[in-house]
């Protein structure tokens, strides 16, 4: 059985768990009711089961290749992503004023996690334009809007990002290229850039850069970088590609996984560009394009282990060995204890990630759509969430994936293997998930921890709610947002950030498991005692949840214990 | 700097962890004292060193191949492996009587550890011979022994371990391997095995294979399998290859790492073989094999875990990125908090599973020197928590040290990468860790819990005897030792194997975070407050022992709650 695309999912999510509703009922997606999203899922699943799935296993076994200069896709790569370009997939939340389809971004979101699922490697490329997309509608002058965002709608072009140098990733401000005004409204932008995802391609027309470099009255650090958008090839009067630009892919990455995104090395040689947002305000244009791109990450975690799921269970469904230890039992490896538990600890982490990744996306449109400050907080609260928890399920998810596989899951032909592989970036990329931390204890408790504690009180708004049915569950979920409320004052009474630093990894997955049991919790209040989601909220809840107490207390232990142990200790 | 085998850790274990000079005070083992067995350790990693660690990435760049039916190893791996051979590091703990060098496994295991770190591929060819020796030694005949046992010790034949079938991996039980007797005291042996580590290899004179087949007589299920001993050559008059036996390797597979181990598909076609042990006995011999072997893998889950540390601390204090936060810092990534944070974890997992390592290793050499029924019961106690422990720790420490090397970390080129890769199969071989922890739960607490509560009581000890001078971390490891205790009687009380089962492996991660702890105590009490490697055991107690909580909840929450959810609501 091939990978199916799990629209019901989202569909019960946004009916039941996040206020989807609520996105419908503004002006700006009024559109976009339960009838027009119900079509939407359904025409994505469609996609992703006959269209991406089939090209999963092509990417990993038939890599991108640089050949003289040119990206060679990997086979069937350029008819899936034509599918994807002509069925409106790469712009479905940009504006329709530029040829999107103007959709709230909680369906783009439940779309970019089902193709992650049926296709890691080739959905890395349009989640990249989508990134261009938001960036440019947000910075970019009306005359480069006109002219690139419908070529980038619509697939005919596509779009990169282009931050990182050998010496500045995590400290992107360290960065060494340079552009110099042309004197003509264009620059020249010189340098060289390192893990450029789907740098090139051999189906799109074109290729659009958005570049950092830094100006000659550029400050050090990240306050005196510009945004350059930078052309593969420079379009003409007619807006067509015309003359080659002065930049070139250097090499192709040899990785761990996703072999089918070519990831290069890119050098820019004077190559023209032109400015995107304000002169030395790159960093601001860059982080708009970032935190759409974090939520699409997150999501690409969750999509694999979707992925990774079904190949489990439908291995673990077919294979026989041993007697059943259960009456009545399947007679298959899914009846013994163990694995029935790996497989139902990975179905209950992708519900739970699931939920706060729409919860995520609700909050962006409804920011977007209403201009409330408190629903733009949220989204930018609940991205690092997103973000790191996303993409760790979505490699220990994978990894029990491989474990339910016994030794199957060690032979790459069992594709297995591949979402351990593929997915392993996703906690690196886009700010690795201990950047992502440091973001969530410092940036995002700015506010004192405002937002955290607003979101503490719905979870045990929630836990009260439930409490008369399901008292057991609601007073596991009560209590752990009340510890973790308190942990959450210890954190943002901490003035030497270093003290949150040291535990900004375990408090961020504190945080996410919670969430998590809330969404767990939600979903039995919706369906009743008797369901398989309420069976379902109880595994998580009795046997997951309780992990968030461990991370608090790392969470909490402070760095004077870590920093007393010296580089040396480490090394002796 | 290349990898560098930590003697000195496994001098420090024996000296103050482990009760070594319990061993060496045997008339057994009275020539391996301290000198001596320092002696052995540093030339142990002089050879790990300078001869395998250098052969690491030869076995990943180019995998061992089939051509026309013979196995090509990777480059190198013929002279790693004659230097191995001609050390004496085959069958260090193999009988002196049949060539072995007659020391303690303690000694064998510290070895097989620190080679392990410095190529794993290559290192997993003696493993598989000395569980062969071991299997030979207890259960062969005098003549079999003769013959074999000197040519395996000295490396000029190999030894592999051939129980898995397709439709037979967890469940050997189920084999349909067959065996007749060829009247002349010889068996033909005919079928199909799979996942044959190092089935064959360019570079030993003959490679012995240990079969599990069924006699025509043969009860069905795991009582009717016999043994045998089925050599590639047949040995002629001298003891010499002579005539090619009747099997061959059909095929290697691709696997996610691991690549320069040849991993076969065998065919066995009326094979000429020996039975080893007695008729329809075959599981008690290959369970000899297999308790050394999950000792051994286990071992290598632990020093595969350290050449990722060593590798990751090294990038880590090359890499400069950011200002450091803390005064007087290196300047490089170590001193960002959650990088410190991932590298002291690593440091203290790969402590804390030695140690259990050492521990296990110990009381198998009590057991054989003294034939103490308790030190026996001990090993067998300790083995799965060694075996699922180690590899466990193998994978996490493993991917740490990914996260560590940012994106660098997902390119092949800079080695980590491998280390994920490579490691990951020994979660699943030998008994999966869902297996081990079935045995652990099951048959090793047969004895209603007594040497669970023996190891508890010595664990509470440790923790009165620390009280004095570090009453805190004194308190954690008695509380922790205290629930375990509490949630061993739940275990051992429950009747039905389903309850124990549905938490098996939580409960032994519980088990070895406690065992961890102690062992970390130990060494505190040993080195006095201002030291090292207390700072590692403060990290380890304060910020790692607390995942034993949740773990408990788990493997106390039985299998009702699991089982409530049907295949049905996994598959919804």
């Amino acid at each position: 059985m091939p990978f199916r695309a799990p629209a019901d999912e989202f569909r019960f999510i946004c009916k039941h768990i996040v206020p989807y509703g609520d996105v419908a009922a503004t002006d700006m997606f009024a559109h976009a009711d339960e009838d027009v999203s119900d079509a939407i899922l359904t025409e994505a699943a469609k996609v992703c089961d006959e269209v991406l799935a089939p090209l999963q296993r092509n990417g990993d076994l038939t890599p991108a290749v640089l050949e003289n200069g040119v990206v060679r896709t990997s086979p069937g790569f350029a008819d899936g992503f034509k599918a994807l370009a002509e069925g409106g997939w790469v712009s479905m939340s940009g504006s329709e004023e530029y040829g999107g389809m103007g959709l709230p971004v909680t369906l783009s979101t439940a779309v970019n996690d089902m193709m992650s699922g049926a296709c890691l490697a080739l959905q890395l490329n349009p989640l990249m334009s989508q990134g261009q997309i938001e960036a440019l509608e947000h910075h970019a002058s009306d005359e480069m809007k006109a002219l690139y965002l419908p070529k980038l709608a619509s697939g005919e072009w596509c779009g990169t990002m282009n931050l990182t140098e050998a010496h500045a990733g995590s400290d992107v401000g360290a960065l060494s290229s340079k552009a110099t005004d042309n004197g003509d409204g264009t620059y020249a932008v010189t340098g060289q850039k390192i893990f450029i995802s789907w740098a090139d391609n051999d189906f799109s027309e074109n290729v659009c850069h958005l570049v950092l470099a830094r100006l000659p009255d550029g400050a050090p650090g990240t306050k005196g970088i510009s945004l350059f958008l930078v052309p593969r090839h420079i379009p003409d009067a007619d807006g067509n590609p015309g003359e080659k630009n002065s930049l070139r892919v250097v090499s192709l990455e040899h990785k761990l996984g996703l072999h089918g995104s070519p990831t290069a090395v890119m050098s820019f040689e004077g190559a023209k560009g032109w400015i995107v947002g304000e002169k030395h305000g790159g960093m601001k244009a860059m982080f708009t394009m970032m935190n759409n791109a974090r939520l699409g990450v997150g999501t690409q975690g969750i999509g694999t282990a979707e992925a990774a799921y079904q190949k489990a269970l439908e291995y673990a469904l077919d294979r026989k060995q041993g007697r059943s230890p259960v009456e009545g039992g399947t007679g298959t490896i899914a009846d013994h204890a163990d694995v029935r538990r790996m497989l139902t600890r990975m179905k209950a982490e992708i519900f739970a990630a699931r939920s706060i990744e729409m919860m995520n996306a609700v909050a962006l449109d409804l920011a977007k759509a209403t201009g409330d400050d408190g629903q733009a907080s949220r989204a930018a609260f609940l991205t690092p969430i997103t973000k790191a928890f996303g993409t760790d399920i979505g490699s220990t998810v994978a990894n029990l994936g491989v474990q339910v596989h016994g030794g199957m899951g060690f032979i790459e032909e069992t594709g297995a293997a591949q979402f351990v592989r593929d997915v392993r970036v996703t906690q690196i990329y886009e700010g690795t998930n201990g950047i992502q931390a440091m973001d969530f204890v410092a940036r995002k408790m700015m506010d004192g921890g405002e937002m955290a504690f607003r979101i503490l009180e719905e979870t045990e708004q929630c836990a009260e709610e439930a409490r008369a049915n399901f008292p057991k569950m609601a007073g596991a979920v009560w209590s752990a947002a009340e510890n973790l409320r308190e942990a959450t004052e210890w954190l943002v009474a901490q003035k030497d950030m270093n003290d949150r630093f040291a535990g900004a990894v375990p408090f961020l997955f504190a945080f996410a498991r919670v969430l998590g049991a809330c969404a767990h919790l939600r979903a039995a209040m919706v369906c009743g005692p008797d369901h398989a989601r309420t069976r379902l909220a109880r595994f998580y809840i009795t046997r997951m949840l309780p992990e968030y107490e461990a991370a608090l207390a790392e969470a909490r232990a402070g760095a004077a214990d870590l920093y007393a142990l010296t580089v040396e200790d480490l090394t002796a």
